[in-house]
């Protein structure tokens, strides 16, 4: 396995494009991470829309430039819209991404995983954990969070990547980023991210977000994961605990694409 | 088309009636702003409670002072909550505030809050895009965005008012309330608040918090506008950042009452 | 009626605990302290999880170390997950705990709280209003507020826990906790709480967190009110308002387990 380091210009150059072209990102998210989800969005200088409604979604995902599924409060009927804003993503030739939150151990989202892996996401982001799982190679993690590092996951995650055909991001202390080809490796951030709840979530919003942004696809979801690691390891810096870190974090986020 | 600026005297009298009254308001919200309406209420010195069950909302309504109807995550379950939730409150004269996020694009929505118009709305407080799309003369905005002006949507916002005799606040960089005949203008605030998820949501639960007050319904909805702007131009002056803003500008409404 | 103070020991003993066995807390919490309840989770060492499919929250539960039932935003078919995860967790023998949100005033949720009694909850957690209201004792506050002091609502506390073999928390500017024989007291926090939305509801996640750990249960909630009060003090003492008490409570609470 060999990956390589995130070169730091493609931060700047990705959160500038964030900044000048403002994709409209379509999030069909978990109850507990939609503020800090559309906050991240919104400070990256993207514009967050969280319509759910089936048919609603389903229209707006024609309009909209990317889509992302975060299945973290699943229902059936939840399910149901997510599919059908999925394959109008198809229809409209919108990328979309997917955060499998807790995949694995639970019946009904690890089924919904796996039917969606089909229509072809532009790119997956996950934990260790849920990358194995959703690899087939794993059961899951505890709860929402990873019992695996992100590098014993990579291997699974090249395998998913070449499989589908996708972009898999499987994220931890060191995230990696492959196309089951070229691997990307990202640095920075720290453990205090994971007293926040939403920093994995607000990553795979992120993600899609650069996914509608013109360039390489593998070189756009690293960068788009290194935005959100420089911005955590400012933050922890700068803040005395997880409370003061969503402020400084978020405005870490928008200085970057001020700057 | 004459506006006049709000008096300043109206925000500090309003701001007073919020603590001494502390209105009791009925949140049928969206998904993404529910932490931080409620914490906007709570600033203020009002009393904020989400009840969503189409039996007990209909129920809540009649111990509430006043209700608040935003279709931002709208779905035909909600809708029929909601509007089961207006009847109440027009059956028990308690005023109730449309917030139309994103109509005129989106069918359920747009469909919904025409209806819903019937039902004597005390007030309405969109941006451009929502007033001109619930007035009939646009197609709407870019997502929950606007791509008009404030005045640009200034008629609408007479038209609409008159129409269904209410009071229209169509809020931007500048914002305008409006009756129909006699209209004010509310200066202040900055475009960082756009960068923070729910400044306009939260906004809405101030203005119908303002119109179980008594006085002048004209008057209280543009001191609701005037509290938020002149709390949103001070968080803007004292944060480094969006992140910032949020608690800078929650402790500024505190403040305000405080005083 | 006689109260003892809670020995601070304990609050560190319990801190401590939460750190180094990181309970795994379920909760099925309401739509407006999501992300509050997560990250006082967080804080405090624990691991929050918010599953919410019927099918997957009883299975959930299964694997959780605890269950919390918040009804604030309570719909039919929220009950019925609910309830099928409240089964579980009796089956599996999992400690769940009950916050009966304005309980009394409305109908679907005092019916759904009163058959949950019956399935043994081991801890309840709420304002005055709320825990009289549930001993039969009242009809409930004004919205989601207390109308009561917790001192006047020490006999009901207690009735309810003798009458369901439970512990019952009533919390308010003084927490009691009480098994209905031994009562402990809590102090410290501040009124500024009760400007902030979910200080309450995160509250009741700890409880049941709490209920997860070794010890004497009376105990476990009674340290988990303290540690709740001594992050208010001390946020209290170091924030400007509500806004910017959000962040030193949750650095507080975090620096807790880390002393």
């Amino acid at each position: 396995m060999q990956a390589d380091l995130l070169n730091p210009a493609l931060v700047a150059h990705t959160s500038h494009l964030f900044r000048s072209r403002s994709p409209l990102v379509h999030c069909m998210t978990n109850d507990v991470v939609q503020t800090f989800t559309a906050n991240v969005l919104l400070a990256i200088g993207a514009s967050p829309a969280m319509v759910i409604d089936a048919d609603e979604a389903r229209q707006f995902v024609a309009m909209a430039d990317a889509l992302l599924i975060n299945v973290g409060t699943l229902t059936k009927e939840r399910a149901l819209a997510m599919r059908l804003a999925v394959e109008s993503a198809s229809a409209n030739n919108k990328p979309w991404t997917l955060d499998p939150v807790a995949v694995g151990a639970l019946a009904l989202r690890t089924e919904f995983c796996h039917q969606l892996l089909a229509l072809k996401p532009a790119a997956i982001r996950g934990n260790a954990s849920e990358i194995m799982a959703l690899a087939g190679m794993s059961l899951g993690g505890r709860g929402v969070d990873t019992t695996d590092t992100a590098a014993a996951a990579l291997p699974a995650a090249q395998a998913l990547a070449r499989q589908i055909s996708t972009v898999v991001a499987v994220t931890g202390e060191v995230d990696y980023v492959t196309d089951g080809r070229r691997t990307l490796m990202v640095t920075g951030g720290s453990s205090l991210m994971t007293r926040v709840v939403g920093t994995g979530c607000a990553l795979s919003a992120v993600v899609v977000a650069s996914c509608a942004l013109p360039g390489d696809r593998l070189d756009n979801v690293a960068a788009a994961c290194g935005i959100m690691k420089r911005a955590g390891s400012l933050a922890t810096e700068n803040s005395a605990g997880p409370g003061s870190f969503v402020a400084v974090f978020l405005d870490a986020l928008y200085g970057e694409g001020q700057a």
